[in-house]
């Protein structure tokens, strides 16, 4: 068993805490310096990924003491009791298989009553079966005519992570041959969401995927109903257009209303679950299962990194011990993940989900206030982009956020063109290389409104080409760097009791139950 | 003339200082108390919006030293020195004039040798001629078939407010008939986002907008030969697809290359340029002139209020001043935009490049640096969507982070389903007042796994509906706020230095002109 301790209590970190402003970037990151840090301080990643931390504020004695760190808080055994089912949602009594979705890291875990790898197996061929039937005909609307869209029903969990993916393999499956269906996206209570995305879908040709664990979450029910009335408006049979992505438990299980129903369980949080079946309905249906089972072959890859005790041989957890070292030594307390992928436009909202989500708390797994900050608020959008609008503050604000990027070498349709001797997919490149520079080693000028102070740290994920497994393989880096932060702030990353209290007091408001401010709010919004 | 003056040098801040600590949400928040505030903390906007600031950590004290504050930064009279054309962006030597794009707020101002207000009306009106020719198909394709779809190219201000902007009126304009075209945008170099955006127009029927103040950004010029790839390959002429909003003094001015020119100036900053001809073009393709036009009119009567010396009637005004209070005083080092409404999904992206590209400097107005923390971390994402996603970290995280909701009555296309006794619309609503008291007065429960503490402040912008005066009045208080920020600081808001160094290293990587650290990273990403 491991010893779960506050991370102010590690002599390790105490002894990390002595290295603050010990690396300049400005010096560092210059010259044959520079060059060598480039080159070397860089981990591989699974799928040909390479997770580069030249510019970060560490050196070899920092990365000493990163290492001690991840060896007195155990993040390693931690995550091996992790996948061999220990309960380390302790908040909900609950195991975290998320990984498991993707593959068996360790020993068989049993769960109510079955095992569980052989369950999400199950699943995901119940769903890749389903999904070849709707592909090649076998299921049709009431007509016999082949749906052509998919529209999942979903918030939070079973929203961004699932639309980040779609997005982000959209363009790689038609250049590829395997785009099979459109698909959308219904979240939001507000009507508008709903109305608008139903108004442009053939709704005649369309399946919709109903996502919710419990059954109960009332945005996506309220928005099945909305569906529903198109439907009906349409003069079609609701039940043969609508499939669920539920528990076995809810009252979504089995439920004539829906031609299928397929299962997650409570070992999957909700931003979690892009690689159980909330994804796997959605993106099989719209990618096909084969490349749904490459997304899922690239996470677990990236998982088998994790277990690696070597700070310089397991990325995540090197890039979480970063993380900490900025947020809690050298007090940093905003982070952004900034994609040089236009496919990956919706990814940073699927990350400050998973981050902010899993790690913004305030007491440790025990339910004891803890003394430090943990999570941080995380934000990004597209390079270059972004470089055109909040970068200004990136550069020269005066505070430091540390940032991420992630790049491509090869772009994923290949049409290009040539302006002033580079293709553009070399000038997207070329910027994403210039900015780590920029940040880093800043430049002196005499102008204070023109100088660049520099020391402004970040790291690189570096792959061949977004597709299946080099997403799946990213995916699983983030999940897993939140998981290992999670583990070194001795909090609980995958409850979520910050949730609860706005939808208490939002039932108040529409039962009519409320005084002082709420009262006034609600009249003021005309409730 | 005003007195510009650093922050941390004014009696007034250091009065403010002292009420550090004095407001305690939690108590001020709840009973009657509450209800007092929640009633009387607003101030009128333009078109029927309220800002209301109940739940901020302000009180009457704290008021009058706000008070004491705006008028010791003299910030009317720098407002007042800005509309009537003095050289407000020092940096650039630049008359700051986006406001005169809507109104004449001040005296008439003569620059380059004519009225700038007649200038901007006459591009508004050669624009408005322009889109009815479109409209009424008097200007068509080269087989006198009508445009359908039109595509702006452009980054940074070109892309994201214009953006927003057609986002948030879309459904509105198809449900009051008045939305004439489908807009697109390509922005991004990545390759892979002109060609996404290509395959899924008709460009037959596509009129495509080139938007760069210079005519000389890298990004939009290399889409724009994406673009004529494409159109070329379709066998069509590209001068009569495209028109080029540019500066007069730009190689686009007066090329053949376009159908028609619209022009800026140098007065019109690219992240406020939303109601200049940047906006213009594509919207009035969009949803007609007359639509543009009411842009415009709820902009202006926005602006008018951010006239007024009395912060209870300046509502710009005041919440720029609680935000400086936070940041400076309070030591808040985010803030997050959270719109009650799917229409304003990317507004919020909007809002981050006008509020981090304006005010992240670390230098004042005569370049020298200051001495406390200037524009904060901007971020945001519509309810009730982050509820789902990183409101756990806002409600339960270890950072104060303040909110800043906004929220209208109504819907915009007015379909909606009743469930559980309630419409989407009144649950959207009811969700909003639920958080704001959440967050304001937390609960107290003896799992503190469960407990919230509350004291997180946040304020609202309450509206009849989002329709294009509210979205001109949204977008002018959002525009004055951080105008009215950058003078507390004593900043210059209008130029963006921060961004220059990364393209000039961008450049010297395709130029192959590299060493040390650059060198590799050119290698390791194949350039």
């Amino acid at each position: 068993m491991t010893n779960w301790k506050n991370l102010d209590t590690l002599d390790s970190y105490k002894a990390l805490k002595a290295c603050k402003g010990s690396v300049d970037l400005t010096t560092v990151m210059a010259g044959e310096s520079g060059a060598d840090r480039a080159k070397n301080y860089s981990v591989p990643m699974a799928e040909k990924l390479t997770y580069n931390f030249a510019a970060k504020e560490v050196d070899d004695t920092v990365l000493e003491k990163l290492a001690a760190l991840a060896k007195e808080a155990e993040l390693v055994d931690k995550f091996q009791e992790l996948y061999n089912g220990a309960v380390i949602n302790t908040g909900e009594n609950r195991l975290v298989l998320h990984q498991m979705t993707r593959g068996q890291l360790g020993e068989p875990v049993k769960a109510d009553g079955v095992d569980k790898r052989t369950f999400y197996v199950e699943q995901q061929n119940r769903i890749a079966e389903f999904a070849n039937k709707v592909h090649n005909g076998e299921i049709t609307n009431a007509a016999g005519e082949k749906f052509t869209t998919v529209v999942q029903i979903g918030i939070g969990g079973s929203d961004l992570g699932p639309r980040a993916m779609y997005l982000a393999l959209e363009n790689w499956a038609k250049k590829n041959g395997t785009f099979k269906m459109d698909a959308k996206f219904i979240s939001n209570v507000d009507p508008d969401d709903a109305a608008a995305v139903l108004a442009s879908t053939d709704v005649a040709h369309a399946i919709f995927v109903l996502v919710s664990k419990s059954g109960t979450t009332l945005e996506t029910l309220t928005n099945e109903s909305f569906v529903k009335d198109a439907l009906a408006k349409a003069g079609l049979d609701a039940s043969k257009h609508m499939i669920a992505v539920t528990s076995e438990t809810s009252p979504l299980a089995k439920s004539d209303d829906y031609l299928a129903a397929f299962f997650m369980d409570d070992y999957i949080g909700g931003r979690y679950s892009s690689t159980s079946a909330v994804g796997g309905a959605v993106l099989s249906l719209a990618f096909g299962p084969d490349v749904f089972a490459r997304f899922l072959n690239g996470a677990a890859a990236e998982d088998e990194t994790a277990k690696n005790t070597d700070i310089r041989k397991n990325p995540a957890m090197l890039d979480a011990l970063i993380g900490v070292y900025e947020r809690n030594v050298l007090g940093y307390p905003a982070t952004t993940v900034l994609p040089y992928s236009q496919a990956l436009s919706r990814f940073p909202a699927h990350l400050q989900q998973l981050d902010m989500e899993s790690n913004g708390k305030s007491v440790n797994r025990f339910g004891e206030p803890v003394d430090y900050p943990t999570g941080p608020v995380l934000f990004g959008e597209p390079g270059t982009n972004g470089q055109h609008s909040f970068y200004q503050l990136l550069h020269q604000g005066t505070d430091i956020v540390p940032l991420q990027f992630i790049a491509f070498k090869n772009s994923q349709i290949g049409t290009d063109v040539e302006i002033q001797g580079s293709t553009s997919q070399k000038k997207l490149c070329a910027n994403v290389a210039a900015q780590i520079v920029a940040f880093a080693c800043g430049k002196k000028d005499e102008n204070s409104n023109k100088n660049f102070k520099g020391g402004r740290p970040s790291s690189i994920i570096i792959g061949e080409q977004l597709d299946p497994e080099t997403l799946g393989a990213l995916l699983a880096h983030f999940e897993n760097k939140v998981m290992f932060q999670g583990f070194l702030w001795n909090i609980n990353s995958f409850d979520q009791e910050g949730v609860q209290l706005g939808k208490v007091l939002a039932k108040k408001v529409l039962a009519h139950e409320t005084d002082g401010a709420l009262k006034v709010f609600s009249d003021l919004l005309n409730i």
